[in-house]
């Protein structure tokens, strides 16, 4: 059966197609420097916003139409499966994302937890051998079942700690069985409510030692996926231990664990945190850590996650700016860890926004690709850090020099001249890129 | 001549002093876990905000009346010497922290500005041969003059680099002179106003290149003050590279410097983070980095640096929470980095906001001294961690046990009972405490 | 039966109890300002966080450990009553609040809606005989279910308006019905999620007409409660009609309301709006629109409704300093819309988090009644506008003057002489009451 | 002489131009709508930002490179006018606004300084009568100066709300003597810094009686320029009264001023109050009240007012949507209230962030236009509304109905079904229409 009979196959049809259900600008087979665009993006689907996500929100109650929800239980598991390979196939995505949770009902017994999830990675396997999607990354829910209220790994209930440990052996496990290229750890309750009963310092070196064992048993084995971070610095806890980048980054020096991890940075969480989304990119990708991005947008008005589709086309310029200079994603890709609006609650709206969000990359690679390709920002930081190829800053940069040196050399400056930085030009000349880019 | 003739000694008088020249909880010589509150709290006045601050605003002048603005130039300067000693002693403040700009104007010319500030560190040090107030520490201003627009040791600009190495190597130098407790670096403008024209990684490998030197140079001259960084997020720049202490951890472990710093957390420059005061404080702590305090408070419905006086009691109680579980501060002490409302610009608000200050410390380390000895945040912590002292939580805390170990413990788990956080209950009896601390 | 076994009455036992289910300092008969504390607070329990909320929050489900869970339906409605009760009177609450939604379950059918809400608004008025404890306020949940999604009276469904219409109309017959006090309108929804979609000035014209039929109504049945607008800035909605105070106000007198409402303030919302708790309760009460409270607080540096129990001793007197200016809240009350944190899961934790806040209010109307005694701040702003009570300042008071009087008088002032806020010692101040108000 | 010899006329040439300096999307005689683009915008330069704004902040001193600094004094002023014009013709502005302390230096005699002003208002008047630029609007500033520091109309000081009206009453004076379109008040320090030391009430009726005799001093004079109120939450002050547009809205009908005010709106004084500039615009335009516009753009990551030039081509896009359905401004303008970032120092950098500015109006008004004549939005809303066109709604909107015949057709309806919002295709659609605004 078709779950999603309304749509047909969404392709490329080019800007001046009027069916909403096309592409107008995210050409898979089209290149970007040299690569195909659906190699460039790695775009993936979210399981738990597209296909067990309700539309619920603190207020208020499920909005979404969902042809499968008139089943429940493994019947509705089973169905979401079919649901989503359908929906891949129509939406051409070469990859995928869930938590165990989202693809199959938690029991109380995690026996009876790990059977149904078996059961139904099974039915992926099966729907994975026919199907060109594939999996980008699988992760544990470890934050929803009131086992975890006060975290997984950093819970200061022990049994909580080795539950968390089940879980995410089988997901190793999965995401061996599955082909998996990732696996994502979102710390969602590795944090604090207040620091009145918390032991900070047992909690961390807890959540160490749980990553320890995860990178043993994924050794152990032969799970070759790339671990990821998933930086968040609140909600739904008061305050997450992976506020971002950088806190991740301290962290994982801290407990020698830097070889083994990087980051999923997602748009939203960065902007959470006060830093754009490219900060969060430069960040990782400076420190050769940038592994996975989660592409959805925030609203900087608002103070909570709101997991908006990404269509803020200067926020997937700069975005893609950072993914080109990184090489692209590796193992990584571009998962919408996003959802339609409580009001957008049709099905159609899910192909809606997924087209919004590839055509917005689609745009924002371009006009990235544009701008290093024509050197526009390369050059105006190449002469603005000119000074440091020659004579005192190339000493500084080779290490040649010291303070007495410097100090000399800086009695003998008659007068610094700075140079104008040209912000308001730089943007201007980014917009043009922006409106060039599909002028012919 | 006296600078500040309204105003007699500042002593303590107890809580029912109607005199609002006096210290109602501040009782120097009072013990705290048999520390006298003096030596615990080893409060220092700034400088600039003191005494060199005028009152200014983006959008408005100096409003500030002070009975040395008569003069200008080297006469101002030293006038301002001679009212900060004044205002030492009649405060009864063991130490105070400048930068080199507060102290002496600064010249077109660098060896010129030297000069000034030579001759008034001569007037310093003569002064501290008779004063009980020390320096608690010192720094150069590197973010000031439009030579730093761009920052100092990350600046594009090589010479501004020199220039700046030039300026803390007379830091150290007068630091050693003075007898610092410690050297501060801030880095105002070490940061950057947007992506599209700065080079990232060439300005942090810069930052650490000159931190080296700063280090290397402190050996030399044989200068032992411990050296302080101060993180800020954003202000005056729009991203700072020390966003917070994890960040600043983050940055001096990349580069090999974890050793030769640790940190000044300044309570408003956390919320300007989003992050609690404490919350810095406990994760400095924690890794063995908490150096020094700024203690001032920020508006949290505000976005900028509004450095008021310390007068919130909760998180004057908090922080010496932290201070106390630290052991107090070594090398470091409470700065009140913390000016005068534009509105209070009479002389008598200097004491008045010093006493508010100072007061308010007192009473927050009494609170958490009591919470502290009667164990009452630590029994809590205690009972809620205690799955963590024996069986599966002790092979945990032990490292004794692995992912295959925890599946099958997990596995036999019949229902998970997590404990009550109590939060509510413990912000209550944190009133509690807050309101006995003079109850008798 | 009895829900709350483990606990027994909660009474005054004063601040040297060490009895945590008893409190410390609300002592519901000792006179403010010759007004016992109980008639002055009118305090009233939410019964949605209280008895219907189950501590799900967007990434987690319901935590909380209610013994009459192991019922539902209408079983579950009607044990909730009785628990209710027996929670009023084990709290020696005076009042309690309610959504319909809270007390009843919502059929598909609307009729089947009322015929729940009716039966058991029929037990609670058999208990309400019996009951010292009495009804504060109700209202209508119209953001809950789907139906409401896009607002109620302020839908772009003129369905949904009549909708809202038949619940509102049932709301205020159960108002009359119970003897409710006050009857609010809280806008969750009333406003907009994006403008591109919006008919902004067609929704403030129907939710103004809703408005006008209600005032209609309440007149033609006779019920007598106080109109009240709750005003929220955001969440669930990006924007709510609502903001504020003064945008509620601006919207009462474009549309002729004035006469017929008052605010009903909530400490959480004036944070999210950017004010702070004092700001919109002086707002209210010069303009004579201080209708009732919302008693909880936020957390600033979270950017969501936390609805947490109110502890903090500065705001709470801040707000009684309000109310007692305002000769207390009239019909209105100080409702706790605040819920136990999701890990204070225990029934015990909603005795000890009411605890904490009908104390923590009893403290604030203890300092804040000694304020105005004392008439601390009172003097000093009479001091500080004393120019208005004579010469020019009274004549501008008194509408005696102009602009050429004004230029005169200005041309003639020789240097103009403004007088310290003396924000610092005010706070200091303010400290010292907190501090001596149990001091003896 | 020339001040800006480095740049020759701005002028439109086209989109393909490589030259910095010139328009690239603003042609001043292409017709948006039957409208030439130059009136339409009716762009103004505001003289603070541009002549006399010296690039400090909190932290750093000037920084601006421009060549009339050599001069000081009236001499300095003098120049500065000479440079405006230069510079406006250069632009092809046809308007500017000023401060009347932007153009003359104040001194400490009230008399003095407006001889001052006056000399300078001559010279200026001389200017206008060969140059196409016109005054916008000009206003006095009330807040630089140390006697605002409480305010001005809403100062504690009854000589400091004299001084303020002299001020005003020249400045009137001055808007009729150059034919000034409007006169703006921003009530930059009316406000108050913490509630312990202000009388709100008193406060806000001296600012109506205030606007009240402005109101009758020009009806005397007869200068018809409109009158504007700018408001901002906060910045210099910690609370401003004149918050947003609706609190503006709900003073001016407090007091009875709502018929000779509208709103001055900003695009930075909108987010920081919480709001999209979009929404501001809105609120005003549906009361009538949209008046002229501070067009900038803020940065929603940091809390202060940043003043950027507006480059963000959604927010040009959706501010020109709300003007365009406004049918333009009228009497009102777009003013340039923007700054050139401190790192932007070259004179050459005030011309490019203009055309940075001017540009993307230019492209904002392209884009909405023909949003508006496709009726893109327009059909989508008449849709989702529809039902407010017939029976019950129809009812509704015409106020034939009451909640009796309401609830009676709410209990008719078996099931209500709303429409899906569409916000991802709606912001999919309006990134293809900026996209192909200049496709050809």
């Amino acid at each position: 059966m078709s779950y999603f009979s309304n749509v047909k196959q969404v392709t490329y049809e080019g800007p001046n197609s009027t069916n909403p259900f096309s592409f107008k600008y995210y050409n898979p087979d089209e290149l970007i420097n040299g690569e195909k665009m659906e190699e460039l993006f790695r775009f993936a689907v979210s399981y738990w916003h597209t296909f067990t996500g309700e539309g619920t929100d603190p207020f208020g109650q499920s909005t979404m139409v969902r042809p499968y929800n008139k089943f429940s239980g493994m019947d509705l598991a089973k169905a979401r499966v079919e649901a989503s390979f359908e929906f891949f196939e129509k939406m051409n995505v070469p990859y995928f994302c869930f938590h165990d949770s989202d693809i199959a009902p938690e029991s109380n017994s995690l026996r009876e937890t790990f059977q149904n999830v078996d059961e139904i990675v099974g039915i992926i396997k099966e729907n994975l051998k026919t199907s060109k999607t594939k999996l980008l990354w699988n992760t544990a829910n470890m934050f929803s079942h009131p086992r975890w209220l006060n975290g997984a790994a950093t819970s200061p209930n022990a049994e909580v700690f080795a539950y968390a440990a089940a879980k995410v052996k089988k997901g190793l496990e999965i995401g061996k069985e599955l082909g998996a290229q990732n696996y994502v750890f979102w710390g969602g309750r590795e944090g604090y409510e207040t620091l009145l009963n918390t032991d900070m310092k047992l909690e961390l070196d807890n959540l160490a030692r749980f990553f320890h064992m995860a990178v043993d048993y994924a050794k152990e084995i032969g799970f070759d996926g790339q671990f990821l971070i998933e930086p968040k610095p609140k909600e739904p806890t008061k305050h997450q231990y992976d506020f971002d980048v950088a806190t991740g980054l301290s962290f994982l020096q801290n407990y020698g664990l830097k070889d083994y991890f990087k980051f999923n940075i997602e748009a939203n969480h960065a902007t959470l945190a006060g830093h754009t989304f490219e900060h969060e990119l430069r960040v990782a990708r400076i420190h050769g850590m940038l592994g996975s991005v989660d592409a959805n947008q925030g609203d900087t008005l608002l103070g909570w996650d709101t997991d908006e589709f990404p269509t803020d086309l200067y926020s997937t310029t700069l975005a893609m700016y950072e993914i080109l200079k990184n090489d692209g994603l590796g193992r990584g890709g571009l998962n919408f860890d996003a959802k339609v609006r409580r009001g957008s609650f049709d099905p159609e709206d899910l192909f809606l926004a997924h087209i919004a969000g590839m055509d917005s990359f689609a745009v924002g690679a371009k006009v990235a690709q544009r701008l290093i390709d024509d050197k526009v920002f390369d050059h105006f930081i190449e002469d603005r850090y000119s000074s440091y190829k020659e004579g005192i800053g190339l000493d500084i940069m080779e290490g040649k020099t010291n303070f007495h040196q410097l100090e000399q050399y800086a009695l003998g400056i008659d007068k610094i001249e700075n140079k104008s930085g040209r912000q308001e030009n730089l943007k201007a000349i980014l917009n043009k890129y922006l409106i060039d880019a599909y002028r012919g």
